[in-house]
């Protein structure tokens, strides 16, 4: 059995797809193939997949008897839920499927006629989400984000020990591209007496990794860290759109809630574990004062092969920019090594309760700041809490986000002798409230 | 248009069924027609009311023509979700279909062939719960655990301008009966220099209600609080388990999480808005130098009627109980009116920010404790955070829940001149680890 980072043929970089813009493409190139849920204009949504320039329609190849038997049925779901809950061999034979049809030239006749082109399809939220879940690993974030709060003592005495999460709002996460609504709320300043309710002065993105989840577990029955790999099904990014003005005001004792659960804006392929295997990295050595994690989170393989060799970037691009025809502007670059926990921690942690996790749920990974300000993965810390605005290329200025801003998030992996893949586009503009 | 507030012919004291059972019937006479979703022996899950110690069968009461036709989808789903999203004078038409046709001896003979015994059934938990948020309005609890952490200053300064709340678990979410798992989890002893992980030693029961939502908001749509009421499609009891080891070392600073998120028992029948009319009070009004309500979270008929007359009650069964055949010994028993914010508040501000709620989403009160000791909702009231074990009948003694242990809520609502309704039993046993 392939294990989770061990590569095949599906990810040799001289393969090629005879879908002409999947060579060189920065996102989906044929050693790609992420999974998603399009419809084609004036068409019903259908499961789809990346190719280039291009979406493959699953389910027609499924009517058109181009898959095997056991995928018939999930393919031709209205979400991808039934593709996650496959057991990890069963993706990665449709991943050879897929493989070998967009590459050789004999298939070409058969699949190319269930080919749209993306750019004129609508993408949505793949799955139904039953239950999302927000991590908190990124340790530059924690600690940029705690300092602000408490200068000697940024982290918490358990966040060495717990990879700390929360329970999100499923309900409200929607697919890159859909704008959002700036939020209204409570809030109170500092120096004043009582709060008001009003639209939020201080509204944030963050940018997070997204883990969809596999087949999942029974209730009362724990996901081994040895075994967390099976119920990685693929990544996405994810911006955690947060208003940190009711955030302040509303999170003693019980957490986040109306700052974040507004709109989360997700990017709307899933990149399978498969896809991921060649850019799998050593998970960095903790500090040799950090506590060693409990026996229930350690793995050897997790240690080996459980971080990510992938470079997170944020983009704003703002009315007057767009109204120039400028470019994005870059807010921040850096890899996604700053996780305290590998994704499997995540998944034993959250398991080891019993808590169960089902085929199509979401994580987050919490922001992921790189070490140094160019990496920052928020506002909140590029601007150190609004006290010191940042200045665009063009002059402008920004504590937190305006209306009209976009925020895109892009994601590439990549690993020396391989064809680079990328997670595609998490972009949202925000309007006015 | 009959007001959330309002009686009419179905709340006749009057009125009787000619099911037997349905009269004098503590939970379930024909003032109530709970909800819910049921299995006979052997067959297949369905929508179903309950009558007495009956369940009538509402798909095949739509099969056999007994219902609207706007009603017949609805009925014959798989869950009630679609029942919830009912516009509420919908809900109340077959509130009135059903009154009439299980009081009116004529209709006995088409009625009767779809009644079931309901002790010979499964009850399912029964709406597909798409998320579920937990708000912590019981103020005598918020009091009793805030002063165990901060005793000169048990409330944290946003208690009285924030309906308090935090996203839970849907997944986890089962139906009374089902037994759960003692979970095990990090906690450390305050001694201790690093925590371990194990079977929890602080395993507490949280007595709540739990409010289910009807038709909900777009994205974006705040729903005003004067039409909170349009969007409480019912009532049932909440048991929101919690593991306090776990919770002490976990919660700061993003909320409780695998504390809570192990399993939740509700009551399987959902206790329509409409059921609940007779048994609204006027919100206690708040001490003189409390803060008003933000305009927000005001309205008059909410403060006029938004309080329930209930009556909460949690109950343990022990092993030895159980094998001497005792009867449960009682832990707590007060009136729900220790609502800081009303359910309608909790809506208003729900959705303040555009937050969407769903058909058949769920919200919990969080633990409702009268104001003196023997209305307690948790252990960790009763036995002062377990250093004040409480001694049961028998002369067992109990600082958390022991293995072998039964929790069961029970709740009534009365009023004078009604014939009192309940949400039926919310009961659940522990196991060893």
């Amino acid at each position: 059995m392939t294990r989770w980072w061990e590569t095949d043929e599906t990810h040799d970089p001289a393969l090629t797809s005879w879908v002409a813009s999947a060579q060189g493409h920065g996102d989906f190139p044929i050693q790609n193939l992420p999974l998603g849920l399009f419809a084609p204009p004036g068409q019903e949504a259908r499961i789809g997949v990346a190719i280039g320039d291009m979406i493959l329609d699953l389910a027609a190849c499924a009517h058109a008897g181009l898959l095997d038997e056991a995928l018939v049925a999930p393919a031709c779901a209205t979400t991808v839920n039934a593709l996650l809950a496959l057991p990890s061999h069963q993706r990665r034979a449709l991943r050879h499927r897929l493989s070998i049809s967009l590459s050789t030239s004999h298939h070409r006749a058969q699949v190319e006629p269930h080919l749209h082109v993306a750019a004129d399809c609508t993408l949505h939220v793949p799955a139904r989400i039953g239950d999302y879940t927000d991590f908190y690993v990124g340790i530059h974030h924690a600690n940029n984000v705690g300092r602000q709060f408490r200068p000697d003592n940024p982290l918490l005495p358990n966040y060495k020990y717990v990879p700390i999460g929360y329970h999100g709002r499923a309900s409200s996460i929607r697919a890159s591209g859909v704008p959002l609504r700036r939020p209204s709320g409570q809030r109170k300043a500092p120096q004043a007496d009582a709060p008001t309710y009003g639209p939020t002065e201080r509204l944030d993105y963050e940018l997070e990794l997204g883990v969809w989840v596999g087949p999942g577990n029974a209730l009362g029955h724990p996901i081994p860290i040895a075994q967390a790999a099976d119920h990685v099904a693929g990544f996405c990014l994810l911006n955690d759109w947060s208003a940190r003005d009711f955030q302040a005001w509303e999170y003693q004792p019980l957490g986040p809630f109306l700052a974040k659960n507004f709109q989360s804006t997700i990017s709307p392929w899933i990149v399978t574990a498969e896809a991921m295997a060649p850019f799998r990295l050593p998970q960095p050595a903790r500090p040799d004062d950090d506590p060693a994690p409990l026996p229930y989170l350690h793995d050897a393989d997790d240690q080996q092969h459980g971080a990510l060799a992938l470079t997170l970037e944020a983009c704003l691009l703002t009315t007057k920019m767009r109204d120039a025809g400028e470019a994005p502007t870059r807010l921040s670059v850096g890899p996604a090594t700053s996780m305290y926990w590998t994704i499997h921690q995540m998944i034993a942690h959250h398991t080891s309760n019993g808590c169960d996790l089902n085929p199509g749920d979401l994580l987050g990974t919490g922001t992921l700041s790189a070490p140094t300000r160019d990496g920052f993965g928020s506002m909140m810390e590029l601007s150190v809490g609004g006290t010191a605005p940042i200045t665009l290329p063009n002059g402008e200025t920004r504590a937190f986000i305006a209306d009209g801003d976009e925020i895109i998030l892009r994601a590439t992996a990549s690993a020396p002798g391989r064809v680079a893949i990328g997670l595609g586009e998490c972009r949202a503009m925000v309007m006015a409230s």
